[in-house]
């Protein structure tokens, strides 16, 4: 009789500052999870060697070979089409470069990369808030807002791995300012958390009506925590957020018809009330077929790029 | 050595007033087609019964056994989930339905069901406008505006069958008349055919610009003739219709990121003038990632049901 070999994945999301590492089963448990930094000097040319040194330390701590080791996937935070190739990584200083096939060089492990909204997006699905689902939408809402469409358990990559960029639905004529990405009035604009901030900048100037808000820093949170303790002007900004971000929704369910929604990010710790204000203006705006579709909250923070990037090599 | 056995497929488009046939060979090529009349009396009983009485004269005829049929797919006008249950078809009298399973009870052959403007997407990318592409956008504008959105070769069918509703992406917050789907400032309301006779109108009114539009019936074809012979009036309607559908694609690019928008239906008839207004407003709006797709007309014209609803089988 054979010996069950145990077996098991990695997963890479590589940030700016730091590189989180996740080691799993084909089941979706977390084995180990930690943090290296991300060296972007060079243009970044030593952030996938660190990735495969920390990888392969972790092997053989564990006295674990080749043979128990599945796959390694990797989210990276650029454009990356089906065949792993990434097209600039602004924040990493890379260029054009097929990351798949130069972390499989480092490897000789089956690797895939991806998008890191998609990956976090797949994470979401495989073991946090859209668990059991196989048609949805993943909306990052943190500094930006990054998502990621999943029909039939495969995240959309598109063309050339523009796939799922909600953030830049194109959702105002009347805006002046102009988005990170050179157009005027997109979704980021108003519902990140600094598009959040901006409303909030642009309600407070309107007028002198009294708000918790005047006092203090500014955040996306501080405004969402006055909402809950019923501060008028901080509803109205809500009410401002969620009509954006409803209308927005809408237009994607109108491609997609997901089964739900999964609302995550740094802005998502509002909690429940984030999506009654969403939905309320999403009901409104959407096409009948979608009317029904949910909205959950993310469930696994900061590790849903780990989970995701590791899913990526059981499809 | 066993005889290679002819192995054929059929495709039904239904239709609100005939139902399109059509025997294809695996490769596309088209063997035969016709139609039938589409039997709307008793809540549309009949109809599944005469599609399946028509394709076993047809197999008669050309003393053909279930060996020879791949399958038979069908396009009906309502929203079709994956399960071929189709939620509705006001067109037909049908109310909710399992097509698929009813269609294989009547003919005992391999049967797939879909939305016919999906169906029709899948034509235009078997044998029409978007062959050789596997990620593409498939947009009919018609009386109405359907669309199909094709990720990987396969149409985005969505969790209830409200998928590609490019129609129904809200687009203007200032209209104040009603959509047929209840909503106000969908795409199609400027778009459609009847969308650019009601832009038309609404621009003939503004004041007394001499335009030809202004005479005889006005149709979507007057205004693009007119807009060919140089009518000023006509080309400011066409610049108002460039910029609600470019808007609108480019948020559906943002989601699905494809390498080419196929543009079909009867309004395409007007040619390639109607893809340089499309594009001029699409390129200002879309997220740099998909500013390169590329826009084509479909070519397939009514067809693309028939052809379309044969690749279902192929699948």
């Amino acid at each position: 009789m054979s010996k069950v070999i145990d077996r098991y994945c990695f997963g890479a999301d590589i940030g700016g500052t730091t590189i989180k590492l996740g080691m799993f089963t084909p089941g979706g448990d977390i084995v180990n999870k930690w943090e290296i930094p991300t060296r972007t000097e060079d243009r970044g040319e030593h952030i996938l060697e660190d990735i495969a040194d920390s990888i392969k330390s972790e092997m053989e701590e564990r006295k674990l070979t080749r043979d128990n080791i599945i796959g390694v996937g990797a989210g990276a935070p650029g454009p990356v089409d089906k065949d792993g190739v990434i097209y600039r990584a602004v924040n990493l200083g890379w260029g054009v470069m097929n990351m798949q096939q130069e972390l499989f060089r480092l490897l000789k492990l089956p690797v895939r990369a991806a998008n890191d909204a998609n990956v976090a997006a797949l994470g979401e699905m495989w073991k946090g808030g859209g668990e059991g689902f196989k048609d949805l939408v993943v909306v990052t809402l943190g500094t930006g807002v990054g998502g990621g469409v999943i029909i039939d358990g495969k995240v959309i990559t598109g063309s050339l791995g523009g796939g799922g960029e909600i953030g830049h639905i194109h959702i105002n004529d009347n805006e002046t300012e102009i988005c990170g990405c050179g157009n005027r009035g997109c979704l980021e604009q108003y519902t990140s958390a600094t598009g959040i901030v901006r409303l909030a900048g642009r309600r407070l100037k309107a007028d002198n009506m009294a708000s918790r808000i005047r006092e203090g820093e500014l955040t996306a949170k501080t405004v969402f925590d006055a909402v809950k303790e019923g501060d008028l002007l901080a509803m109205e900004i809500a009410e401002q957020f969620g009509e954006f971000l409803g209308k927005g929704l809408a237009t994607v369910a109108a491609v997609t018809n997901p089964e739900v929604f999964v609302i995550g990010g740094g802005v998502s710790k509002a909690g429940p009330i984030l999506l009654e204000y969403i939905q309320k203006y999403y009901k409104e705006y959407v096409f009948h077929a979608s009317r029904d579709a949910r909205f959950k909250l993310a469930t696994l923070g900061n590790d849903a790029g780990i989970y995701g990037a590791a899913k990526l090599v059981l499809e």
